[in-house]
């Protein structure tokens, strides 16, 4: 996952960037970048690290310009290190252009290999660096021109900010399959991966960039070009389960709604008689209260979260029990001793953590420990940008809940049924991409499927951002 | 504040006073240290900075030995800079001392300048320097004795540990202000600030070290001298109101506890017709959810707090609303719009914070907006090692309830009573410091009070931190 | 210039690369970078800073393979930035190609509009980018077919390392302006700029790549390829007279004998009544022993350079008389007073510089300073790969020797005849590039000449390398 | 060793005094730091590190005020580490202190035991922090009479300074064993360890702080007391042979001029047939040239010393044949080759790199290799200040010369004789301490002499120094 930002036509563009992309951190820890324009020139700074460490107050400085994209990573496609942080910029026919993309392209590979063979030199292994030499390549009189020719030949999910020496565009794939806002501050234009960005700044929310929709924006003027269709919408739901804010409004709904309901409708489809409801920081808080307020059993904070978690903690070596949960995780005992208590989260992924929370909880004194998960089992994986463990890897891929709930030695589990999660989100099920809960991809795989090797790698990181 | 910790005869020791203090970093994030020692040499490394960042792999290897002790600084007398940073490490007659400090001594100036006078040179400007000036000085035939002679000359708060090339001592000054525990893990004894040290180490929690008590630890051997008296017991308050972790026992009483209680007497005490209960996290949670509970009212998070605030945050150039306090917190105006909301928060200091979230609050759409406080009115500042600002800054030193409630635009304000909070943290009201709120010191002054310049230039730094 | 080194089948490859380029440090200060290649994979590793400071232990370890090259950068073309660091590392489809080139292509900008025309984009402003792409797009069956089409393309300096994950190819251009050396050590070819890096690592000198020609080395076989001719040779006769080591054999001829005997015919050419023959260090030392030994005149080191200066320095507030020289340079009084003093240095550029030490050393208490320089007077700028100023800058191309002898404010001024500089160099004039001297540039101008704001930056640089 | 450099009464204290220990850089790479005070406070910083990388222009700019010490720091007594870092800075009776110190005390250990006992606490191992004990016990009245109190009960080696809120005062001790030097500039009066610091900052040199005088500088008055006696005078003549920079004035003499002479008396001493006099840079070039003017044997830089030798650099794993020399030197095959060279140095410590020097040259073609030291044969360690190795390690302690020159495998080898040495620096022998040469020391030891275990951790930084 990424966030995205970008402003135009104002004065302290590089400023509100920064501010936007520090209200983004949560999308994307690994690396952060910017790119700026006055008109003339474009200027760039990007590096691996956190938004406040990366930009200086001298650093945003020399960012000048009214014109501004900014980027947070969290690695999906290609390696994680500095050469694949964003903006990517190049010089081409159509001047100095830079990119910031949040998706993932399914034909990056089959495109790749096409480019190569025509003479392209690649210097990094993101996909996005391939839509720059399809830009580069393509006969468009105008770069919004070449852009929609370019954008025809690409599948998969991409939202994506390019700026120029005197424009900004916003880009959104025609299934929609991750967000992107309008809206406007001071008289300018601002385009963000969450409305959280635009709280920040003093922006109010216009409305989203419609799949398909290209909003090209310069100076005070913005155009939009609806460029590109697709069979059906393909919102993917797990930015209301999980990712985003709650704090913000994403497909045109409050995130907190959602999370709420889902807590709300868990609590009808699968109650239990207990004395506690207990979330696992942060991620299944708001989930736990709605639950809580359905069923009336109370909301405690039995599981404390240590806020100073970096990623460069040192492993003790010596054994300490429940050591990896416990780093970020303890529970408050006086609490949990003797209770019944119902342990929300919003996924089960390998069960690994789950099993090991279980058992601290039990260990602090409960008497009885349920899991609630506000979504359906977990049992595929994401290719349009969510990294997710490989299909071998879910544990609900290939076991019954009752399997799970043995696995993890909890005294009972329930999962919010999909119609249920549907509900939670306000939607209609064909708007939303579920295939991580279903299985059924909207889009065709093009490239080969990601090797498994590749996907385990890929599976701690993903269990420790969900716990994170 | 800040947070100590202290092993003995265990060979992971510096693995574990990591450990140890990386669960102590809320009780200080400005600069941290260890010392430790293997019966022959003492090894120390200090530096500004977080646990994480301070301490690697290479540097913890170089901590060698069997016994260690280290130090979280949050800096209350003497500057703050790395010459301040702890442990302080001494060579003297009783051979290399290293010492860390949670408190403040009220008779350091005095103390410190007789010292000067018989020829002693000062290298910090840290209270805790003069202890070993003392401790060097007297004439006690072990180094237990020499600690027995020295802190019969120190006033004020103190719970100190000492290490040496074979020993670790803990001292609790005999009012007992700062907590300290005693604990055991593989056979070796634990000294820690709070609990929560010990849970993420595995420990057992044994007991407090007691007001007035020394404890000498070599190897498996623990003895104990009740080497001090004071005529009243004033353990501080304001740990369990605010400064100490929730998951942690302190005084020998769960944290979380209290702070439940605290929500429901002040639900009790200070009712009000309203929607949804908010807290203004992280400091107000607990409460909040006490008081949701007692109340009947639902708790809601409607406040999303920014977890990558860090200290390098730039202000933007440009005007904001509210950006001060936005940039840390953010309203969710779906939740709160049309409802009456209570804010419940632990403190108010000045005023100025709380008078800005009000607004943002009542601005995202609440249509009222009553504030509770978990705790009386803060009229006095602390001479114990809380950072609190002059009283001239204190609101309530000079505002009734009702005007502080108009300053803040708040609809109605009301605040825990002092029974109500001694009920709270389940004590007698002769146990414990509560200065602040009644201006009553259980210690006459020796030096001079801080002047109040020193004391503005901490007022934003006390803000902050409540806040943060 | 830069320096350039490369290594094949050699189990320390990186280790001996970084030792390579520690030999070559001189011939680029700015940036550093090195691939390294195992028969699978290109590992690659560059920064801004120097050889020592940019390779660790851990880096060089990364850098895993037994074929290596590697680059030290002291920019000429393009920005002096990080993202102009080399080696550049490129992805096509004849696989990894990691690229290191000496030199400057003079036809770079119009190659650079024509490959940008056909989709080309380019993501540094370097001109060995250009190389690269036309390698991607040439349709030669092999890489060494394809690099014989690419540089067929390109005109002017360079001479190049490529590696790929299982070869090493070195290249000269036909003119043979940049040097390149081929040694052996352990059964593995290297190639370097100089002979000095062979030094080192104790390798031996075999021969120069030649003009034109093409190495490609793969495990322990070398390939020789003519594959470039030119209507004549034009061998940098800079490279004798300031830029190489003195104890590097380049050109198949010793430095040290060259710059022996600029000294001596100097003395011949331009004699002088003197009492001390000073250097100016560390540029004038060399010719100065052999115009001391030609004239009899004693040798002294009359002016003391300070070894620690750095990019850093801090200029003082207050007003220092030779304050800019003086940092670098100081005058012995003792040994100058009252002395007749020869001057040596290899060049006046500005001519500032000059004017300020012949004060400087006049002021020491020198009766009388004669400056005498060990190359013609330098008229016009380079644009083969050394950084000097535009036409206007240099003092020579407006003035006569003896109005430049009265603007330094020296007693006499003699510069060495090209006559007598193409007999120190051993050679025949028809083999050297003496365009800097002459004006007569050996390849006509394809790209419109480098405009004058941009050499007016470098102006300051060359002046400050001269003396550094 | 050490350089220090004070100034008073200048608006640009520190900015001075930045750039007089960046000309002192010589003296001590280890560690530097500054102390400024402007009549109210003192300001410090230290660190480890180059003068030009620990002084920022942010941090000079912290450093306020007018009077200002400093101090390049090579470790002698204490450990090599940040906490011994100079200035010392004391809070005591006087007020703050800042202490900087070249020398070494011969009673430190005998004086530390003494005030240990006393109750004093030490926070680093350095002898100089004795010194402000002593200073802060005393009962002078006025800091100047403490000051003459303290300084009768240190012996060995000590230039001071030292920094007052007020005032600066530098003392040379009675035996004058190290230099200080008084200059003057702007109207205000500068103390310094070598005379290039005056040249540089444009000051004029006075005359030296006389052995055993005090003075005190306040605003523009200077106040000189003859404070301590010694029997006899013992400057260092190792400053002369090696230590200075060649630019400065040492105990009233230009050491360009002693060393000059060095060379030719050890020309007339030490004749040899030869073809060519060769340095072992830096250390034997001046003296090389004074024996080649004596001697009528040409003189050549037939070894190249790399200028980018740091502390970082990394030993190669595989064995490439004089490494350890070679990375600093590099012999110039083409002036050496058949030639009968005579190779001068300044001094044979161990001789192991001696014997690698004599190697490399003889395998780089020369057909004899004569050695030449322009000094006696170093017998016996200092223990006044310069890092030398333990009588056992220093191969003329226990050699004649003939085995001397066996082991290093020259042709012939030949010392500068004591008398000739004494002709050289232009005094009576009975002014100088020629310990290191003769055994004969002018202070009786006090301390147990430091133990072998120590001086072998010195032996090759000692080395090390000396070549580099």
């Amino acid at each position: 996952m990424c966030g995205i930002f970008g402003i135009a036509n104002q004065s302290d563009a590089s400023q509100m960037t920064y501010l936007g992309l520090y209200a983004l951190q949560h999308r994307g820890q690994e690396s952060t970048g910017m790119s700026s324009s006055d008109g003339d020139q474009v200027y760039t700074h990007k590096s691996m690290g956190y938004v406040a460490d990366v930009f200086s107050e001298d650093v945003i400085a020399k960012l000048k310009g009214i014109n501004a994209i900014g980027h947070t990573r969290y690695s999906t496609a290609g390696d994680s290190n500095e050469g694949n942080a964003q903006p990517i910029v190049v010089k081409c026919t159509y001047g100095t252009v830079a990119l910031v993309h949040n998706g993932n392209l399914i034909n990056a590979v089959s495109l790749r290999e096409g480019l190569e063979q025509q003479g392209a030199i690649f210097q990094s292994t993101s996909d996005s660096e391939v839509i720059l030499h399809l830009l580069a390549r393509s006969e468009g009189d105008s770069l919004l021109d070449a852009l929609g020719e370019t954008l025809a030949q690409v599948q998969g999910a991409f939202s994506l900010l390019l700026l120029t020496a005197d424009s900004l565009i916003g880009v959104r794939d025609p299934n929609g399959f991750r967000p992107l806002n309008l809206g406007t501050v001071n008289g300018s234009y601002v385009l963000a991966s969450e409305t959280c960005a635009f709280d920040l700044i003093g922006a109010t929310y216009l409305r989203e960039v419609e799949p398909g929709e290209i909003v090209l924006i310069r100076g005070s003027e913005l155009k939009s070009v609806k460029a590109l269709m697709a069979p059906r919408l393909s919102k993917c739901i797990f930015e209301h389960v999980y990712f985003s804010r709650p704090d913000s409004i994403v497909f045109g709904r409050p995130v907190q709604t959602s999370r709420d309901l889902m807590g709300r409708i868990l609590a009808q489809e699968s109650p239990v008689d207990a004395d506690l409801v207990v979330p696992i920081p942060d991620s299944g808080v708001s989930a736990a209260i709605g639950y809580s307020q359905q069923s009336g059993i109370p909301f405690a904070f039995g599981l404390i979260r240590n806020h100073y978690v970096g990623r460069t903690f040192i492993e003790p070596k010596i054994k300490i029990r429940h050591f990896g949960v416990k780093v970020k995780l303890n529970p408050v005992k006086d609490l949990l001793a003797g209770k019944r208590v119902v342990l929300i989260d919003d996924s089960i992924v390998r069960g690994t953590t789950s099993r090991k929370i279980v058992k601290m909880v039990r260990a602090a004194g409960a008497a009885e420990v349920h899991m609630r998960i506000s979504c359906p089992p977990t049992l595929s994986p994401c290719f349009y940008g969510i990294d997710t463990p490989t299909k071998k890897e879910l544990i609900a891929s290939s076991h019954t809940v009752e399997e799970i709930c043995k696995y993890v030695e909890a005294d009972s589990l329930g999962y919010l049924s999909l119609p249920g999660l549907i509900r939670a989100v306000g939607g209609k099920s064909s708007e939303f991409c579920t295939a991580c809960y279903t299985g059924q991809y909207p889009i065709d795989f093009v490239d080969a499927m990601p090797d498994a090797k590749a996907e385990d790698r890929q599976l701690d990181l993903w269990e420790a951002s969900l716990k994170e």
